[in-house]
């Protein structure tokens, strides 16, 4: 066997490997990173911390939020939506969950998440419905770019 | 000047600009083929031709639509929700048309799309709303993996 083969039989493959698992190995970081993010977000609404909520938003005037037929467009408008839905009179924050979250990596600077939010309010009342979020990644960590939310 | 230095100041700036504008048209490639895609769905959607719409999605198992508080997995399912929703009993698909398309592309092999919908029913309703689309590319072309749509 000449050294040629060696390298295409041994080599090549073993580098194949390695490139394949740290790629493995980093998608699965940048799905524990994201995760992170949704929990620091359940956690903070459950402790009616908007703004540490808000956090996992990009903090920029591209954000978008779509929610039904609205759009808002940047920080400051998501922002202001919540309040409006959740913090206004009469309104509540209640008990939110996330669940069936999936997390899907699109290259090393973006993923998308699917999942289902579900709020408790101090009437029983469970309002609920579904989301898809797009994360990239910046100089500070993940965050949201975008978030569509639909529900009853 | 050294020869290194003319690495520096004359060879590395091209490279880069050159990396630069190969990355700058291979998005612009990506958003002309995603366009594509889209306005494919929007003519066969109007020639009521679904199964030509539907070719726009990954034909996968995997594929998944959310609409409202409901999830459509794979593409048979997403096929039947919109057979019962535009094609059942007393049901129509109108006219539809796009509007406010933003491509963002998410590195070599995936982006994904923020537009709104319209529908012109035969009785002059216009129901519309919203949608996300995360794109991937295929062996094959474009499709979307991933569709939320939500409005009224």
């Amino acid at each position: 066997m000449g050294s040629r083969q060696v390298l295409t039989v041994w080599v090549v493959p073993i580098l194949l490997a390695t490139s394949f698992a740290a790629s493995r190995s980093s998608e699965s970081a940048q799905e524990t990173a994201i995760e992170q993010v949704l929990h620091m977000q359940q956690d903070a609404w459950n402790r009616h911390d908007l703004t540490r909520f808000m956090s996992g938003y990009w903090n920029s005037p591209e954000l978008t939020f779509f929610s039904g037929t609205k759009v808002a467009l940047g920080w400051d408008a998501a922002l202001e939506r919540y309040r409006q839905a959740y913090q206004a009179e009469g309104k509540e924050m209640g008990h939110l969950e996330f669940s069936d979250l999936r997390i899907e990596p699109l290259g090393a600077d973006a993923a998308f998440v699917r999942g289902a939010w579900r709020l408790t309010m101090s009437d029983g009342k469970t309002p609920h419905g579904l989301f898809t979020l797009v994360f990239r990644k910046f100089a500070d960590g993940w965050n949201i770019v975008h978030d569509h939310t639909s529900g009853e």
